[in-house]
């Protein structure tokens, strides 16, 4: 097994996570190493297993409670492992599967859990499983099932990337069908049908007319959006088609609720059969909570929306104020070129160290 | 095996050959019975089987040759079958599978052949098989293949529904593929993206905005026909989607060559990458020819444009003018209510009976 140092630099740290693979569902060996790891080097937390998913506590008796979560999970390698580095002391770059999502903010953590032996605030530390697939799958959603009293606190912050920023709330998402029908007949003699597809024009025509709300919450600003994310229908090559489909996804600003935003898409497309097949809630920024603006001033005092539905809304959900931030620029996630800056991995360390210092 | 008397009325004939089941490629039985009639009731004939197609002539030495095309088999059974009839005497209407499309036409043939043994043209009858599936095993291909003799002459009637009118030509029908492209981004970034979703609503508002020709040639009126077939695009439901297509069918008035179709459709579609899929010429009525004209006057004397695509243009590709000529409304074919007036299938034999009698 791998071993960590977990009292290393936390950019270190973060080239040693990376280099110890951990797709979806095979997460076990970081898991392993980071169990090892919080109980050889951390001795003052109380430390469980769950599956692969690693959480770990201090018991301070403080009034009040900041839980860090973090998913060691990546997306499929694709051709970016092991760890390259560019550059060198402060204009060093890691690149890398998981420099980005979300290796850095693991590391900023485990780094945190091992030197902070006395934070102002108690803090649960939270590395689980499964983010990057379905939803069913998610380590948190398990740990919430088995475990539901360690996910309680006063503040969430969860470390996927956002540029060392806090971003604040999450846009909700829905994801709505649009269904045309008509009448077959053969194409030969089309006066005598009536073609689904064609049906597809109008609604079509009012997305790309489409105007997205941007909107401003505690300063922060949410653009919305609302795409065709799939488009199907036809019989045969020869048949005018009797039905077809448009799927559409609405991103909305957690100033609204899924009712108002199935209201607001049920206008849009007025006059046409429309099933919301699924949906999340955005969850508001909370940052006038006392620990998120304490961490806001510590981040700098800058906070920035978050467009994306991350964990943050789980906990949102659970009624804890929540928010992203992490090391690396959210936009390289997922892709064959994740990078990041050795030097925005340790800012995001001292961040946090000065907001949970005594 | 069933026996036929070829010899009886032709709306009985028709009843005996709807009650021998011949799906596509099942057409074994009907087409031994269909051989054994011809070779016992027609000894005047010269008769060879190829495959399950049964084919038969006349030798006279007459200047001119028609051909008689039938195909024997038909579309699935769907609850039709037995035959069922109503009304009775001239008022007698015949239910069931195959009683449009298109044992009327082919009973009318196999009685001409039996009961006409010195027409005024030499005539060749050709039964074939696979004509309601995939083009490539269709029975007429293969008799062009393996016994091309067989399917020369001055005139070829096919013998499909066309309501006891002579309906000339055919349309030319095209298929082409409109592509649309993009650039792919997480929806809760859409602005970083390019939808080829959206991009298909300008495609889809010309296609319903378009007026097709109507064409007369010959006096035949044709109605030509642009229709999406098939339309798709899509990622996953968070991903703005980087490709899209669209699939149209146009239907084209005998009076353009494909290539003139393919100009017009990129006419259409100015500004979009198009692909052309699949096409078939489309067919002149051809009225002009001598044989043609007597036909058109032993039928009453009217003729109209055959829209759908239909094996005429296979005769029309061999350079003979081709029409249809059937007993059965065709837009009830391929359907479960198929249904055939006794008295049309008398009134088609008796107008070819005219036309063929010395």
């Amino acid at each position: 097994m791998p071993s960590l140092d977990l009292r290393a630099d936390p950019a270190e740290l973060t080239a040693a996570l990376v280099d110890i693979a951990s797709v979806s569902g095979e997460e076990a060996e970081l898991a392993d190493a980071v169990e090892a790891a919080l109980r050889a080097q951390a001795p003052h937390l109380e430390v469980v297993r769950n599956g692969d998913a690693v959480l770990a506590r201090t018991t301070l008796g403080r009034t009040s409670r900041v839980v860090l979560a973090g998913h060691l999970d990546t997306v499929p390698v694709n051709d970016n492992l092991p760890l390259t580095r560019t550059g060198t002391g402060d204009d060093e770059v890691l690149h890398g599967l998981g420099t980005v999502d979300m290796k850095g903010g693991d590391a900023v953590f485990l780094h945190l859990a091992a030197t902070l032996p006395e934070p102002r605030h108690d803090v649960t530390f939270v590395f689980y499983d499964c983010e990057e697939v379905e939803a069913v799958r998610n380590g948190l959603g398990r740990i919430e099932r088995e475990l539901p009293g360690w996910l309680h606190g006063d503040l969430a912050v969860v470390g996927e990337p956002s540029n060392a920023v806090i971003e604040a709330g999450c846009q909700g998402t829905m994801r709505v069908e649009l269904a045309t029908s008509g009448a077959r007949a053969h194409t030969a003699r089309a006066w005598m049908g009536v073609n689904a597809i064609h049906a597809l024009a109008e609604p079509l025509r009012r997305l790309t007319a489409y105007e997205p709300r941007v909107v401003d919450i505690d300063g922060l600003t949410y653009r919305e959006g609302l795409q065709a994310v799939r488009i199907g229908g036809g019989v045969s090559g020869n048949v005018v088609p009797d039905a077809a489909v448009l799927a559409v996804n609405h991103r909305f600003a957690p100033d609204r609720t899924p009712e108002q935003a199935e209201q607001h898409l049920r206008e849009v497309f007025d006059g046409y059969e429309l099933t919301v097949v699924d949906c999340s809630p955005g969850a508001l920024p909370g940052l006038s909570a006392p620990a998120a603006a304490e961490l806001v001033t510590a981040a700098g005092g800058r906070a920035a929306a978050k467009l994306g539905w991350t964990d943050v809304s789980r906990f949102a959900a659970l009624g804890m104020p929540a928010v992203n931030f992490g090391p690396g620029d959210p936009t390289l996630a997922h892709t064959r070129q994740e990078h990041v800056a050795a030097a925005e991995i340790r800012r995001v360390s001292e961040a946090l160290r000065t907001f949970l210092s005594p």
